[in-house]
């Protein structure tokens, strides 16, 4: 049996995810909370700047979550599930999904290691700052 | 680094709130629950009405719970999120969100201080007493 | 009715209780988890260090709110119950209560402003770690 | 920054681990579960033997999770905070944590993988069992 090895989230990563995804919230003028989950869907990191609303600390942590319990981007999910009403009325009860924009899966060498979540804006604004943190990837 | 300060939701007002709430649910003649949480989310303060139904305690709870946790009326989300299918399907399984009538937030010289959540009538009736709950806030 | 207001936790301290605390676990040669919430109980702030066990995500955020819950360090819990047998074998059961060290309670201008908890080694070291963070006030 | 890699618990270990420890659990005339979670605590694989009790799964699952938790046999934990009264009161809060024997960190390579829990008989023959799984690792 051959030993099959995984890249891990680094710690340094988290502090620069954090960072990126900060610069580009106050570029859009919003607050948010970021939470950066590992590979195995537990906290890595979290921080939520001053403003940010109560409720986006859980928003967040679910967006992650969601991206890397699947490996996609929560905005994927209502198009995929949008004309299979099974899907839209039931997936959507599973535990901490999330559907809507602000999480990405964190990919280092073509390996999920990790998911990001932000809340604090619109779900566009929240993904694109989750979007923006993954520039930290390419200081790798 | 200079240290910001936040209002602070007092006991007194919390009575007063509950006195508000409670002459317009008279009017109405309908019994209630209102629950109070401070700017954190926990709970400032609860009071049933004699014959308040049994889940009017949870539902006034999320309510304020709601309000708090994003800086709005619990009866704006319907509005905000119809159009947005995403949202609709996605966002109200966040737990405790409420998206009908019933829960405001408290400010207090325009900062957030915590939400009121009423519930035991119409979604209408509970926004009612909420909404006559704040004019508490002009006494302070 | 006077208003009364209260010092905010403010994220650039979060950031700077990482990195005092961070250090010192560097000094000891730990690896540590650390969960900072602010005095509504909530989370402000996480991190995990590289090579930090599992448990000590958990660990750490139920000394956070341990300490910001009553206003002491949780070190200061087993020598307040240990004579009273009905708190040693009851409080313990009080959800997330922890009652040895890494958890401490933050102050600004003597207003609880929240909790920070860390673990990861004993909990000599760990409690070593969270005092070393609040060097961070001093800064301010 | 250099990216780090860690080994992966493999299916194919898994179903290896579940031989091992049935086969020392027939030979001890014992029904056990058995729990088998990876490195961020999360089920990789379950068995239970026909006739073991409902609450071993429970019982199971809770053991690995402490094992790989902490990186420590779950009956090395007495031993530890038997002379420590705040720990002994204290720690046992933890959730899922289990301080009798039955539950084992897995290495592979001197990397935490994951870990093994069992549950059915004594808790020394339910370390005895994940002891014995423990020899499928010398099969890589």
């Amino acid at each position: 049996m051959s030993i099959l090895k995984k890249a891990i989230l680094p710690q340094e990563l988290v502090s620069k995810l954090f960072n990126y995804a900060m610069s580009k919230a106050k570029e859009l003028d919003i607050k948010i909370s970021i939470a950066i989950l590992d590979d195995g869907g537990n906290l890595a990191g979290f921080i939520k700047m001053d403003g940010a609303s109560l409720i986006s600390s859980q928003l967040a942590q679910n967006k992650a979550y969601t991206a890397v319990g699947f490996g996609l981007p929560t905005a994927d999910w209502y198009p995929i599930i949008k004309d299979t009403p099974s899907l839209l009325h039931g997936l959507v009860h599973t535990d901490r999904m999330t559907i809507f924009g602000g999480g990405c899966p964190i990919f280092i060498e073509e390996q999920l290691v990790g998911g990001i979540g932000v809340s604090g804006g619109t779900a566009d604004q929240d993904a694109e700052c989750a979007q923006a943190a993954l520039h930290a990837i390419e200081e790798l």
